[in-house]
């Protein structure tokens, strides 16, 4: 019988001057939190934030391995779900920090996916007009975008994530073994992100996801690298865009359209969660683009078989239930923070790995599209 | 008869690079806050945030000036006092903001005292990761302190401005007519944070406080020179220090104390507001700085015979009702945000405007200091 060899760590650096921190990405790194924090960072208090689906498999050995490192840890468990990411819950998690004295050097550890990420960065952002702090993302969706890049914050009854700060973290941990135990549909979800990277402007990186999604699924040393290539990728486009003046918003791609799917069924993950939306609304990006004489519809059409291939869906009736009208799904879309002065920012594509940044696409003719592919 | 000559407006730029700004200081810019706001921002739609007390007298002018420059504003009016530097109250801000639909170019207007900046610039930071901010003050303190330099935030359960962010305004426009309506005890209590300048590192200034503050009570030109002086010894520490990284705790000169005691009588500001804390705080700070026999007890005398003859409280015994004990104020100052490892920062001086950043006070002295000061 071979010996199972371990699959190598990968490291990612976001290059933010004084502000530069690590990505490491590989199996075993929670077990292996406390020595990486504590090599890092002088601080021997931390607040670490999780949610209860995260909580009963990883908060303890979590817990563990900071103490074998000397470090102090409170943790503070909150209910699972994109409600959490909202003031009520924000607040609590304020306190936890202040109560635990954590001081300039000490650090705040989000535990768990993109919600617990956000909604924890944001509280480490204005704990003492910014305090330090630790991802360590648990979602395929956290490791390969939520968690790197400093965006953080809640949800308004406005709209998503419309209240929050930029501020990055000091270490990103994306221990590759808890993916094991994230739900087939969340982890598929995450996956929509990966290949977004690939349609951004890396045309050979979707390709290789066609031929090679089955493995990255299965795990191992493909879903690694799938991973590592994914946090490259927004590692750059961080680097070169911090706050988002310009290429940053190429990480939208399909979020225009999401997001207003998100809020049109009210953030229930039943029926949507983050990733899907995106699904959703990449293959509408593509098709929009199609609309518009931008690009070809056989890429529209390999986009959707790609992302239908690994279980997403990809139009607005794979969603169950009743959506609304497409004229509320426009509003949702001009609340949505890409608007300026009413015209109208969006995401568009001149085919596989060629997107780039419209700003003055007319809502009437977004709307005509909406009113198509949703007739009521 | 002699033509009453209008005091000249007064212009101070805090350099920050592309995010620098103006602070205009004279009569009548309530009235010309519109045309100033219209020449330098492009947005045409603001949300102007106040209080109950400011309301009533120069909302209506405010809205007026905007309305003529074609500026379209909705407005917020909230109950007065410290209590609003709240999640409470944070959260309707952030609404009207968002329902106002302010976009990228449009802003954020503060009308009142530190507390409707700090809480309305704090809104200004989250919302959408950073609003347009506009400042107008309309107390002392927030005309020569808190409406400069970008510090925005609430308090917490834990103390006070715990939570929060930098942001800086786009502009700030103190109105110096305004200060009539002001009480007498909120203009002595701005005045505190005036004559702190002087005693951080302008002994002239001081001096010159010391001969003309009549004529800064009484209006005109000399309480506009004193107002220019203040912002630009404000501005010169912000642009060298924007993040409190070093020289800008110099700032705190008196506000370790002052935070305590504020803490120690409940925020309530019947009994102590923010600048009279300051102020008994700066004479401790000048006798504990005697005491470790860095300055002359002289220094001291001289501090609080000035404060005093202003009719400013200088000992914790001038603030009515119960104080706790030591331990339980030194306990506050712990908990302040100035803290190391343990180790306390304090301002210190070695006289009158020769303050510098201390950062290894034994708490051991500070206790004894305090338990001398205010035996139970
Ligand atoms: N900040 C950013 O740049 C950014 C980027 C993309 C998305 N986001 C945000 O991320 C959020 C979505 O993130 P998400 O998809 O991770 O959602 P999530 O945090 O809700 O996690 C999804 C679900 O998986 C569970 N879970 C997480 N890790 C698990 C594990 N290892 N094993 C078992 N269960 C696990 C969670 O409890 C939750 O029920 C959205 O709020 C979105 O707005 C932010
Ligand atoms: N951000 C900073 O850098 C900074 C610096 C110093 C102080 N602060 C904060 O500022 C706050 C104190 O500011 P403040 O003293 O202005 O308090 P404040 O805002 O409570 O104003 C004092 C009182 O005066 C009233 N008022 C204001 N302007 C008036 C006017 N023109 N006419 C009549 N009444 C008027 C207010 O309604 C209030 O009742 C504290 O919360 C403190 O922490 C912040
Ligand atoms: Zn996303
Ligand atoms: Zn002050």
């Amino acid at each position: 019988m071979m010996s199972q060899v371990k699959p190598a760590e990968r490291k990612v650096r976001v290059n933010l001057g004084d502000r530069s921190y690590d990505i490491l990405i590989g199996p075993g790194l929670i077990a292996a939190a406390g020595r990486e924090i504590a090599s890092r960072l002088k601080g021997r208090k931390m607040a670490v934030i999780t949610d209860e689906n995260v909580a009963p498999r990883y908060l303890e050995p979590l817990m563990a391995s900071l103490g074998r490192s000397g470090i102090e840890a409170v943790s503070l468990v909150l209910p699972a779900g994109e409600k959490t990411k909202s003031f009520e819950h924000l607040i609590p998690v304020c306190d936890a920090i202040l109560g635990a004295r954590i001081e300039r050097n000490d650090a705040v550890v989000a535990l768990g996916g993109g919600v617990i990420g956000d909604l924890t960065g944001f509280a480490a952002g204005i704990v003492r007009r910014g305090s330090r702090f630790i991802q360590v993302p648990t979602s395929l969706l956290a490791q390969v975008d939520s968690s790197v890049g400093g965006k953080t914050g809640i949800n308004s009854p406005h709209g998503k994530n419309l209240i929050g700060v930029f501020h990055q973290p000091d270490l990103v941990l994306a221990d590759t073994d808890v993916l094991d135990s994230l739900s087939p549909r969340e982890f598929r979800a995450g996956y929509a992100e990966v290949a977004k990277y690939g349609l951004i402007d890396k045309p050979d990186f979707f390709k290789w996801l066609e031929e090679n999604w089955q493995a990255v699924f299965a795990g191992g040393a493909a879903r690694i690298e799938a991973i590592a290539v994914s946090c490259q990728a927004k590692a750059e486009v961080v680097a070169a865009d911090e706050r988002e003046n310009g290429m940053r918003a190429l990480l939208n791609l399909g979020h225009t359209f999401g997001h207003a799917l998100e809020a049109a069924t009210e953030y229930d993950s039943s029926r949507l969660v983050h990733g899907e939306g995106v699904a959703i609304g990449m293959v509408l990006a593509h098709e929009f683009s199609a609309r518009m004489n931008l690009a070809s519809p056989d890429d529209a059409r390999r986009v959707e078989a790609h992302l239908k291939a690994v279980g997403l869906p990809t139009r607005m009736d794979d969603i169950c239930g009743h959506l609304p009208p497409a004229e509320r799904l426009m509003e949702a879309i001009a609340q949505d923070k890409k608007v300026k002065g009413g015209k109208l920012t969006f995401i568009l594509t001149r085919g596989i790995g060629r997107s780039f940044v419209a700003d003055d696409v007319p809502a009437s003719e977004v709307l005509g599209f909406l009113k198509e592919k949703h007739p009521q």
